[in-house]
């Protein structure tokens, strides 16, 4: 193999980027977040570039497969998964329950590190494909869509942070008009033409009155209602009765396959999940039981584009649909979602993205949604280039925080306005 | 994208090769036997080869996307299905239940021409890797393994055919010390260190003596006996119970998905498939009853590399086992196996390989087995070169065909040697 595919150097960065005050059932997004940018340096002098989770817990695997990488071909992606495995053996993980700030369902040593894993995958492709002069799709069978369809991801939210940090214009929204509101804006500005709401913040009934509202403001639009797994399987039932002439999908209602299970008898709404089936060990029973007919994919939580394409292949086998999930990210997993997007043909629904609320970014363009909708970008890589100069600023603010930013922690940034505020125990409705 | 990657031309050439007399439940192989050779030429110059069955209802779908592809990126692989579907929609096809040579399970029209599709997959990999200087491994993710085991292909045969053709000089295997010495000379020339079996041609009791004399001559070996579905649920209980302490896995005991899962139940001896499971619309109910507990995949069947690598997730993500499977193949082919297994972690058995019993070729140099094992080409594309006299001379053969040969068929063949034989009706046992 050409030695100038060969691996010469990984830089990690991590970084604090803004987020709004959204609400979910843990709490409140605090007003930095972090993310782990990840950029794989070639012999030949190509820099390929990923991101991934930044938290504590993720740096550390992270710094050891970095350290592995120098001298292996970059185009060597199935191997990342049992390097990771040997090298990143000792680190601290796993097994922690619900993680705090995401949300991202069972959290093992396995998934961290596919986790980890994908930002590097991401990476390498990126340095593969602009080595070649390839886009990354191309490098996963090729597209077979020219765009990629995305959902409005629409929070409850306040106008500001209780503790300060940046403030954008959006203004608050706690109320079903609120929700509309946020919704005509995301329309208007982005043309997206689906909406999700994510739940679990109010009483149940609160948010069917919101659902509802958004359905008499869109009518036949495709809507969505995410608790996080907030509700017992009779409120799930109750949520599902009420909105079931409206709703494209119900996520995450309750908690975990049991539940899901219950629920998924009992209604013919159909169920999504990036909860209870987010590993593939997850996959047989949840299906054996239909316990959710959407699966909602994430490349990092799945350890990569390819790997994405596998479930894909798993949910296309099994008659289970595909769309896909998100958490706050940036640019650069944009890219690499959208990439994979359009190579898999059992792309159901519009994807989410978090995009529109991260108003900071590491690229030097920023992805222009039209008409809701990515257009599959053609130039080799994943078609973005790093901004070095807002990454050293983001680092900056990553290095300066006193430790409370680099950990995300939705709970703790909710007891600034709320003292006592401790995660719910769910069910809670 | 560069120019140079567009499909410029596809060159098909049916062609027929020498095949000795190997028996199994439909009769015998022919003394030639079909297969079509796909070359897809690039706007650079760049020629990439595939190959898949010949059969004439291969070659009409063949010839319609054959014709399609031209302007095309040679890299659009996820595309070729869908446009498969589309301008092969007329072609003659499917169900017409077990093919009559190929025991290659459910033959539908999808099938066809996912089989079609997997000869242009595979030509545009090689295109594609010659063009960028990649093994197709490379192009598949990056291999995991620098060598791919293989298994002896062990046949029941005849010294030579009753109707003339090319001779050999394995001479007959008829009974258990026939097998043995074949198995003998497989183990001696090729270093092969497990050995299958194709049975279902005499009574079972005689082939579980030929499997008990293949295990005391090669003590601790791991052993395979596949019949072709030729027996009973009753019959296979008794054959599994027979040779339970000395077979790795028995293939396709039984027909079908019922009667499998009904085998499943009354043994611990793993069962394998190439029949009851062939494609992905087969997995579900397959998987869901405990029918097999390996599959053999065949990227023929599967559609190609990629959707070999699909099959692969699935059966990690349900803890199935994972081989490959073989029919009468070319050093193409085989090229494109090895380079797809040395990409999958969960092969967790040697592969099957007719390939020892192919003594004709259109590549410049065979391939050799060392300790039976294939190492993993590391050239650009599949690593092997077309020799353009040797397939005109056996093109030359299938022009000059009175059209005996064209389709196989194996019952056809064994009316030469017992006049009255029907293919017979399964379970025979």
């Amino acid at each position: 193999m050409d030695t100038a595919l060969l691996i010469d150097e990984v830089r990690l960065t991590p970084i604090l980027i803004a987020d709004p005050p959204l609400l979910n059932i843990q709490g409140v997004h605090q007003p930095y977040t972090p993310r782990l940018i990840v950029e794989v340096v070639t012999r030949g002098g190509v820099t390929g570039i990923g991101e991934t989770y930044g938290d504590g817990k993720y740096l550390e695997p992270a710094e050891s497969l970095a350290a592995a990488l120098a001298g292996r071909p970059v185009s060597d992606l199935n191997g990342l998964f049992a390097l990771a495995d040997e090298v990143c053996a000792d680190s601290r993980a796993a097994d922690e329950g619900v993680d705090a700030g995401g949300l991202r369902g069972v959290q093992t040593a396995d998934k961290l590190r596919l986790s980890v894993v994908s930002g590097f995958e991401v990476a390498c492709l990126d340095a593969l494909g602009k080595s070649l002069g390839l886009p990354v799709h191309a490098l996963l069978g090729g597209k077979v869509r020219d765009s990629v369809e995305y959902s409005a991801y629409l929070f409850y939210r306040w106008a500001e942070h209780p503790e300060g940090g940046e403030r954008d214009d959006w203004g608050a929204a706690v109320d079903p008009a609120g929700v509309v509101a946020q919704a005509r804006r995301f329309a208007d500005e982005y043309g997206f033409s689906s909406f999700k709401l994510k739940g679990g913040v109010f009483p149940p009934d609160e948010e069917i009155a919101a659902v509802r509202a958004l359905a008499e403001a869109f009518p036949d639009q495709p809507l969505r209602l995410d608790p996080n797994g907030a509700w017992s399987v009779e409120t799930s039932l109750h949520v599902a009765e009420q909105l079931k002439d409206v709703l494209e999908y119900l996520e995450d209602p309750a908690s975990g396959t049991e539940l899901m299970a219950a629920v998924a008898a009992g209604t013919d709404v159909p169920l999504a999940t990036n909860m209870c089936v987010t590993t593939l060990a997850e996959v047989p029973e949840a299906f054996a039981r239909d316990a959710v007919q959407v699966v909602l994919s994430d490349h990092h939580y799945w350890g990569g584009l390819h790997r994405t394409r596998e479930l894909a292949g798993i949910c296309r086998t099994f008659g289970v649909g595909l769309s896909m999930h998100s958490n706050t990210h940036l640019g650069i997993s944009l890219a690499a979602m959208t990439q994979v997007a359009a190579t898999v043909p059992n792309l159901d629904y519009a994807c989410d993205s978090h995009y529109p609320w991260q108003t900071e970014d590491v690229i030097t363009t920023r992805h222009v949604f039209e008409d809701g909708r990515l257009t599959v970008s053609d130039a080799p890589g994943l078609g973005v280039e790093l901004d070095r100069e807002r990454l050293a600023v983001l680092h900056r603010r990553w290095l300066d925080d006193d430790g409370t930013m680099r950990e995300r922690d939705d709970a703790a940034a909710m007891r600034k306005a709320e003292p006592g505020w401790r995660t719910p125990s769910i069910p809670r409705w």
